[in-house]
């Protein structure tokens, strides 16, 4: 549970929602209680424009998040840490002179998973991840701290759209490879050059528009009864596929 | 937070922990509280003969968790599910024709970590998992949901000296290797054939007695700024090159 009045994430009431939005500050989303008149529906309004999550919530639900402080009906949750666009994250790439190494993840909902992920991709050498803005954790205090210090380093870009990403990732010379169920395992796909996997939600997998996109399909091998891994281990396995790929062909030359 | 009445796996009170001990069930560690005689003292040896984790605990502590019955100074966790032999996942490789392959965890502490390493230990068509009885997370009800239904048919072996049983394993005819920092690269190894691979705990690595007995280290390359992974990110690394490897060399024939 996130901590009442120390976090400063917390952002309660119609003032200090309506002054961080125009701010422009990173806004994981924001809780609207029951009656949404007069300077509510124009928050509202802002945060639709710029694509934040609204969840409609019980009044009783506000009081707790709220404490002592008078909410107004409202309730925003502020990122704790900074994002980056896509642009950085294939900056990063030229700067150092690689091949974009990019992962995607299609709507993970645990931030331990996210956190995970993040700290496996730095240790890969990744550039980016890259999440969406809704239906996905953020860069939540969870998140960065179950990243265990990769959140200082490693580029996370939020966008609107992955599918719409995907396409100007492809027109940026990247393959997109999609981890699911199919045909050719993952260590049999080439998975050098300019590459972003995508790694789906842990319940639903990746969803049937970001998966349309993507160039191809890499599986794991599932050698038991079960069939499908942890999102952040399968995440882990393929980051660590596409090093592997990449140092052996450094190697090869 | 474990829930206090509906959990059949906290056993409250003299009477109940001792008859628990006597009839030999699989019990994970026992709390006990300040002002330790008589019947105390008893289940407290028998405990130490079995070797069950033992924690002293404060009275509020024992008080909270029992909730309206009568501690009497002592409570009980039980496992949530059957421990296996080491013998039973030598016996399985052999049932299956197959190579030992094994993970072994040493001092883990995450049941989330623990459930998805057993899950990606059964994708990978590993035949079990060792952990040891003393600090170390057991099979709780958060590993086993953890493990995505990895449970039923992930052997888990709990034994008292994870060192002793590396030389059990030897003596079977398996290669050990430990993941730690070191010079040779996982996918460099050589993992094919009779193996387990050893991971340390999320804070602490592998112990410097167990390392020691491990015929040799394997590393991930680390190329940010970060110098470790995630236990079950790890884990699911060095357990799907095992695969890999096993795979390719089966291809080759």
């Amino acid at each position: 549970m996130e901590n009442k009045k120390t976090n400063n994430n917390i952002i309660i009431g119609r003032n200090p929602v309506t002054e961080a939005l125009r701010s422009g500050r990173d806004i994981d989303k924001i809780l609207v209680g029951p009656g949404q008149e007069g300077s509510i529906k124009k928050i509202i309004g802002m945060a639709k424009d710029r694509g934040i999550m609204i969840v409609n919530s019980e009044k009783t639900a506000l009081d707790r998040i709220a404490g002592a402080t008078n909410h107004q009906g409202v309730i925003a949750y502020a990122s704790a840490y900074e994002y980056k666009e896509v642009d950085d994250i294939l900056a990063l790439a030229k700067e150092r002179g690689e091949d974009p190494f990019i992962i995607i993840l299609d709507g993970l909902e645990d931030p331990h998973n996210l956190g995970a992920i993040m700290r496996s991709a730095e240790g890969a050498g990744a550039h980016g991840v890259i999440i969406p803005k809704r239906r996905s954790v953020g860069l939540t205090e969870v998140a960065a701290k179950a990243s265990a210090g990769a959140v200082e380093y490693m580029p996370v870009a939020r966008v609107t759209n992955i599918a719409r990403t995907i396409e100007e990732l492809k027109e940026a010379g990247l393959w997109i490879a999609a981890c699911d169920m199919g045909d050719t395992l993952y260590y049999e796909a080439d998975l050098t050059g300019g590459i972003a996997v995508v790694v789906g939600s842990e319940g639903f997998g990746i969803s049937r528009l970001v998966s349309e996109k993507c160039d191809f399909t890499v599986s794991m091998p599932m050698m038991g009864k079960i069939n499908s891994l942890n999102a952040s281990n399968a995440a882990a396995i393929l980051l660590y596929e596409v090093r592997r790929q990449r140092d052996l062909k450094a190697k090869l030359k």
